[in-house]
């Protein structure tokens, strides 16, 4: 019986997955073997010492996205350009070794004239439209917070455009290096409303944050609930400023990720009158893996 | 005759001055003593043991601007609410110890219901009013770039109101300990004014920010031009949303504080048809101080 060794490399974390041709998992394990951790060189050496006996998956295909495929990855895998579908993607498929395959990430026309790129999130996209025949035809919304937040636009199953925000890596300095530093969230919600308020329409970002540090300073406001409000500020700013850019500003959001933080953002989205559906993200990355490994012939 | 020792003690540096009472400096000396850096109850100390020496000024009285009226100070000194003029800044001074005042910081109204504080900025807008007798009527807006940037609207010689703007410390922290370090600016103004572009109308910062990374990512720009991109896109979207936000869009500023830093706030509120006056900031800061401390009858 064919099967996959299909994985979710990133920054932080590499998930693995053993899978059959009908996509049903057959072994699975994750190893904290993020690149951004990696020495050049290293990406190789560990998939084949760790990863591959680890899975007992030594002579599988395999077939990696996310930023495994950049300049801090394996190899660099040239971005294909929106709009782009199943078909556009597994053909950017770059072979970095014997049975191992790298998809490539997506890059479009960003904000006046700038570019925009992404690696991995394609993949989940692709596989959540792919898993519902629904999901082919019309336009879809798909919003994947993380450390660079990412809204993609769908259309007729093709991803058409996408617009990322640094959201969570701002959220991440400011709260470990700046005057805004608190300990951690304290999961207060109505200081995350407080900052959800104070986001406004997501205009003038710079002053917005300086009433962080003033609602201390000025208000006796305790500096340990700075995290909650900043986490706040900053989701309220992204979720009302990104579908607008997009010409979206009303439509249905597919949320899709990590479950604590797609709780943040539903909760910021609803309160502007959106509604949100919300997918869990793994199993949209191994379908996005199964179809494009299949539609390369891989297993 | 009668002396007065000025300080301008703020986070990271502390100027003092002996003047006489018409103004004349007859002393001067910088130390490197941001209240940042001290230890609780080491301002009263250090103050003692070496700034009063140094400038052999034992028994002068002094008065102290800035963030050594705060809670990482010397004592808090209670924020005095916009308007305020100086006699309501001067009725505001504490006396912190035998023949030391404080002048207090202030506080106003800020977006959607926030607050906004300021230390130190008070004494330079007031100082910078009372040196010319033509700026005691009519409106003014007077912007003191920095860490924590200020924009301040003086309107018959009171301070009606400002807004903060959280520019210089988002820089420094995002070009240490994020995706965008970079080992610092190269002063490129080409990359500089992409950065302007890049800022739009200050709107979606977030997503703006992001074409920081991507430039690099997608577009193959040298990492380290970074920083004079993240400066350009920065200190735009700063003079593109606050003049508007405190109703003054097209006003001329006055731009009082660093040469370097100065030089590109003028360039990008040049570029979006904004008059610019620019003037120092040390004289300005003196004068305040002199000018709290006779209507106090310090000296």
């Amino acid at each position: 019986m064919s099967r996959l060794l299909a994985c979710d490399w990133g920054s932080t974390n590499l998930r693995a997955w053993v899978l059959d041709a009908g996509g049903a998992i057959l072994a699975h394990r994750s190893f904290p073997l993020g690149v951004q951790k990696l020495e050049p060189g290293e990406a190789a050496r560990r998939f084949a010492d760790e990863v591959r006996p680890a899975l007992e998956a030594q002579d599988l295909p395999a077939l990696l996205c996310g930023a495994v495929g950049s300049n801090i990855g394996w190899i660099t895998v040239p971005y294909v350009d929106c709009p782009a579908d199943l078909t556009q993607v597994a053909a950017g498929l770059v072979q970095a070794d014997d049975k191992v395959w790298i998809a490539p990430g997506l890059r479009c026309d960003g904000l006046d004239g700038a570019c925009d790129v992404l690696r991995g999130e394609e993949t989940l996209a692709l596989g959540w439209l792919a898993a519902d025949p629904a999901r082919a035809k019309g336009r879809w919304l798909i919003c994947q917070p993380g450390t660079h937040g990412k809204w993609l636009v769908a259309e007729d199953g093709r991803i058409t455009r996408f617009l990322s925000a640094f959201t969570g890596e701002l959220y991440a300095v400011l709260s470990a290096h700046s005057i805004l530093r608190s300990s951690g969230q304290g999961r207060d919600l109505a200081v995350f409303d407080e900052g959800l308020t104070a986001a406004g329409d997501g205009d003038a970002l710079l002053n917005r944050l300086y009433t962080a540090r003033a609602r201390v300073a000025g208000r006796g406001a305790d500096q340990e609930s700075t995290a909650d409000y900043l986490s706040g500020l900053l989701i309220g700013a992204e979720v009302a400023a990104t579908p607008a850019l997009l010409g979206l500003a009303d439509a249905p959001v597919q949320l899709v990720g990590d479950a604590g933080l797609c709780e943040r953002y539903e909760r910021a989205l609803v309160r502007r009158g959106v509604t949100v559906h919300r997918h869990e993200g793994e199993p949209a990355v191994r379908a996005g893996l199964l179809a494009l490994a299949k539609m390369r012939g891989l297993l």
